[in-house]
């Protein structure tokens, strides 16, 4: 089986792609601010599934998630373009007007300006591939790599929400008008999810990422690419409140909230000295031991693997 | 019927998206450079089939097409970044390898890195995105929109090429060792097309574009966002000489040339007393009709509609 991490790192050593691998690329703008840029693709029965998806929020999401790439670098996003692929019958309805109403209104409340993109037929999926370019002070951004032994580990909010929600889309409920609030609400968490602001946090962070993968996937990137490890406490992540309507069982609460994905909350790395009162949620802290992530629950010491979204 | 560009141009009127219509969008970067950006979305059998292509070609063209764009507005490349989507049975086979390669053969060509991408899984088709980065000389970059009336039009080399090779693939021939050499030739133009370099036209252009849809559509699109007409002489179009392994029939070969897409030679004007002993193909001049596109053959004079590829 072709692991997609070992032929992107073969392919980066061969070809020397230094610049790959954080959420988004940084590149020099001027003599005080860098571009970073970055680009996601959406593929439907992938990552949605035309049967639930809602057009308006599906743009809505495909903008919030390049968004939450800048964040996670500390930056301010700028412009954006779009790339999609529609079928032929889904381009004879109204799915492109809501699509892209959805996008432009995230695009107008972050002052983003949609400068290109590509409209193309496809024979039967909708693709979206979502670009933004933004900025940071120059030399500033905040990167997967450099966390420090001993920083403390944070996430921006309450996690599970995203996944919990996928879980209730695929058992059939949808996201309509006559279904209960609390289901309404996790499903909303899956197909419209509000990105971070990351700028705040470019003075005080020395890692950063966006929880795209899940936090278990996604805690282990940072230590991969900042050669430390981790040890957080199952007590201290927030677990999305209304991930209690689906299921009462703290551990199953715990899967969604470690393993879930598409939170888009930020994980961060804070020097203990600059932690103090900070608005946010502290899981634990980073370690000496590379690449080891350690999770304590009730008392014992376990070795977490990283369960979230696997691309192949 | 919905059309494509009667949706952009609402969409760009509602959300008044004024970056949006050119080859490439044009950013400010520094007291005396743009930056210029671009995506081109080629998706399987609308833009490829999976039976012709040649996975090292196929990586080639994908960063051509891009490579294009930045040439049509007299800039340099820069840097680039790859959405792919692929179906597990292509990723479980050396096609990743082989697409990668030619892309970055040509990128080390063109000196452009890839600084960034996404890898996804598809449910049944490929689908590539290709998004480009590049520089021009600060308001200098060449747009469809600023041909004078009495310009010169040129184009870069010989056209219809690429759809007479594509004509090839669709009756069934291959791009393999054992085919005749015409043959083969004309179906690299299509799958393995080369960029022409832009900037060397960046000081006497007056207006570009790259030959992507076909002669006929491209030359409108710098007539529309210009506001000019055009009159072009068939006895100057340019053909592409082995298209006559095809067909010896004149009609047929100027066909190929006016309506094929996919040369990705440049079209521009120019003004008269910048043109002389310019070392490209003379093949009309603009006029003072706005949206008319005549063609002079055999002595007459017929309007010229656009039959060049159509997105929708």
């Amino acid at each position: 089986m072709r692991k997609e991490f070992e032929f992107l790192s073969n392919l980066k050593r061969r070809f020397n792609l230094n610049k790959i691998g954080d959420d988004c690329a940084v590149l020099p703008k001027n003599s005080t601010r860098d571009l970073i840029v970055s680009t996601d693709l959406l593929v439907e029965d992938i990552d949605f599934r035309r049967d639930w998806m809602v057009p308006k929020l599906l743009g809505h999401k495909a903008l919030a998630v390049s968004l939450s790439d800048i964040a996670a670098m500390g930056g301010t996003p700028i412009w954006s373009m779009l790339s999609i692929g529609i079928p032929n019958d889904i381009w004879q309805t109204s799915f492109a007007d809501e699509f892209y109403d959805g996008y432009l209104r995230l695009a107008k409340k972050f002052n983003v300006e949609l400068v290109g993109g590509d409209v193309s037929k496809t024979p039967d999926k909708i693709v979206i591939d979502s670009i933004i370019g933004g900025e940071v002070k120059r030399n500033k951004a905040v990167m997967r790599s450099t966390a420090n032994i001993g920083d403390l580990i944070f996430v921006t909010g309450e996690l599970g929400g995203a996944n919990a929600g996928l879980k209730l889309l695929e058992q059939g409920f949808r996201y309509s008008d006559g279904e209960k609030i609390w289901r309404r609400d996790l499903m909303l968490k899956q197909l419209s999810p509000f990105p971070q602001i990351g700028e705040k946090l470019s003075k005080i962070a020395t890692s950063m990422i966006d929880i795209s993968d899940g936090l278990s996937s996604d805690l282990r990137h940072i230590c991969k690419a900042s050669k430390v490890g981790a040890k957080i406490y199952a007590n201290k992540i927030p677990i999305y409140k209304k991930i209690g309507g689906l299921t009462k069982n703290a551990a199953e609460q715990l899967d969604f909230a470690l393993n879930g994905g598409e939170d888009y909350e930020l994980l961060f790395t804070v020097k203990p000295n600059k932690a103090k009162g900070l608005p946010y949620f502290c899981i634990g802290e980073t370690t000496d031991k590379p690449n080891v992530v350690e999770l304590e629950i009730g008392g014992q010491q376990i070795l977490l693997k990283s369960n979230g979204f696997q691309h192949f």
